[in-house]
């Protein structure tokens, strides 16, 4: 059954007068979630109070709604467990992975990388000590850098700031070829593209929750590690919750059964409360019904801003299949534009030094958003809306 | 000013008819968190959308909330920061220490901390290598473990089976005078008893908040660096929103200032912004006043159940200086009481492998809950109510 965007974006609640493009950065709010939030709050925690771990099973949430957005990313069921920040995630991806090549000592990313995922990785190496090394180079030099010393190759599949897409497939053969390990960064692919671990024989894989798949600020993140391996994997951030037997309260670590390894501490309830809402509207959605429709979105948004606005240059790929579900410009004067457009209703963001991002997230963006947003673009370029004093402030947050 | 003991109770939502024990494990819900996490997913989450991270000021709630917790545990201005779980902070607050002693390879901590700890701690050792060692000695002989090779020293205050409190200023003289660094793990003490974290001049010490701080199932953990260390610190999980310049999108990780640098990921809004509400009633609180009235409800247990249940034997000091704000008693068949006493209204926890466990939290615990508490105990234990199946079944998760 084709995915109905019209029930999609009926479920969010969207402010009136807002076109929102920065759902890759923080998602909207599924109706659904502030009542499911409100009954968690109330009813479970305020009435079922210690109890409510196990009668509104809150102990295995991190798993079901594991298995949830696996399916969105092509993990095989049981492969995904929810829980930490992202960054976190990456250092238990990354530790477990070097652990599996014990005789190796490089990792390689990009310079397109996400800028945590590099520091968690700096962070790893400097207390692994023993020459462990952190190795980056540009996204379009990464295959060529596949040598056979490499222990790990750790990469965002989708870049955050142009939206370049790495060729998932391709990079996991070649890995694995040279005998080493990868982590993916699905940070902007979950919710965004088709992906498919499990048919790419994908490693490790970590994402966040709350860009393309709403689960509200500073929702949980993910973490997936292929079925071959789980059972392997020696954890570095040995928390109780992946013990095998967490209320048996040994003194010893055991690791638990295959993902389950992988929890840390004590999951964020109302977060993951959040998130159940909105994968409520997810289990009904077709991953290739999304990509398309993102790609219609995308390539409207991108030849309407390059025929309207020609200050603007191009950040991100043309060709929509080597791209994630954004499109990026560059303008000296991005960060202006960027306060001066949101100003007008159209919701992007900035990042340094010059990127003007644009999220498209078919679940609740239209054609006739996207034509709009366009247009008011070409109205704050033309009229040289941005240039204002209150637009050109330095003082830059998100 | 006397803190308002009818006030606190007041701002709590207790369910009817259930004495609540088990405020040590998960506190109750603050009557204003449900409005205020409301408010958060409607209209911040919702309506401001990306720009809450300004607007609502959300970026620099982790310090925020960690002032008003710092007041709690005598720490000084700016020296608390919140995010991740407990076992995280654990794992940060031990790695900071071990990288401050270069030359030295021990961890010492005691077989009555909570096993988290120990796990993290094993984690992290068999991921630096290089001779690293987690020692553990019984909790009364920590002091004379404390040797000239120890780098740091790991306690928990507050033993969570038995209430045991270890003496953290004497500890902590000790350590340093043999050149140790000590990590503290207030989980039990934080909004438990009164904690003078700059008096004793601690260097590191972590807690969680969804205890005695009622912030909520997975509420945000908290960690403090003294002063005098933290510019020194070199973080082991190196987030970008621990570094220097966050939006900068720096390749290179530069630590932020002081405790800034101990923030990894984004941080979880929604636990946050209950925890909040929590603060409004704390930060009206005076410790002395809870400490005081904490040790009458539990001395008034403590000498109840004495009393009326002789099968029951205590687990926790006698002297209520050498105890945190829980009593607990040991029993063979302790789990099948306990699920007996939680049919019956009053909910405490049980600990594997036979231990009751009864937390005390002045700000919504009276005097008449403990007597009643006392009587049902003496009822449950008189008429043998636990010695039931559905009492007696194995199947136990928290």
């Amino acid at each position: 059954m084709p995915t109905d965007f019209v029930a999609t974006r009926a479920a969010f609640a969207l402010p009136e007068g807002v076109i929102y493009l920065d759902g890759n950065s923080l998602g909207p709010l599924p109706r659904a979630a502030a009542a499911r939030v409100a009954e968690c709050v109330t009813k479970e925690w305020g009435e079922m109070l210690i109890t409510a771990w196990n009668r509104a099973r809150w102990m295995d949430l991190p798993r079901r709604l594991g298995d949830r957005i696996g399916r969105l990313i092509g993990a095989e069921p049981g492969t995904v467990v929810l829980g930490d920040t992202l960054s976190i995630k990456v250092y238990q991806a990354l530790a477990s992975a070097l652990d599996l090549r014990p005789d190796r000592r490089v990792i390689l990313s990009d310079t397109g990388n996400f800028p945590s995922d590099l520091y968690m990785a700096d962070g790893l190496v400097r207390t692994l000590g023993q020459g462990y090394e952190l190795r980056t180079v540009a996204p379009e030099a990464v295959e060529a850098a596949i040598t056979p010393d490499l222990a790990v190759l750790m990469l965002t599949e989708v870049d955050y700031r142009t939206g370049r897409r790495h060729d998932m497939k391709r990079l996991i053969e070649k890995a694995h070829a040279a005998g080493a390990l990868v982590v993916w960064d699905l940070a902007h692919s979950a919710g965004a593209v088709e992906v498919d671990l499990a048919g790419c024989r994908a490693d490790f894989a970590v994402g966040c929750t709350y860009k393309y798949l709403n689960s509200g600020p500073g929702g949980p993140a993910f973490i997936y590690i292929a079925p071959r391996l789980a059972a392997q994997v020696r954890p570095a951030l040995s928390g109780w919750l992946g013990h095998e037997a967490p209320f048996a309260f040994d003194l010893d670590y055991r690791p638990g059964a295959g993902i389950e390894r992988m929890r840390v501490g004590t999951p964020p309830i109302l977060q993951m409360a959040a998130l159940e809402a909105s994968m409520d509207i997810w289990d009904r959605v077709d991953m290739a019904d999304v990509r398309a429709r993102s790609i219609d979105l995308s390539e409207a948004f991108l030849t309407g801003v390059e025929a309207a606005c020609p200050a603007l240059t191009l950040a991100s790929p043309r060709d929509p299949a080597a791209r994630g579900s954004q499109v990026s410009f560059r303008h000296p004067e991005g960060y202006a534009i960027m306060q001066a457009l949101i100003a007008h209703g159209v919701i992007g963001d900035f990042r340094a030094p010059d990127i003007l991002r644009f999220g498209f997230t078919p679940l609740y963006t239209t054609m006739a958003d996207v034509k709009r947003a366009v247009a008011i673009l070409k109205r704050v370029m033309d009229e040289q809306l941005w240039d204002r004093a209150e637009f050109r402030a330095r003082a830059k947050v998100t």
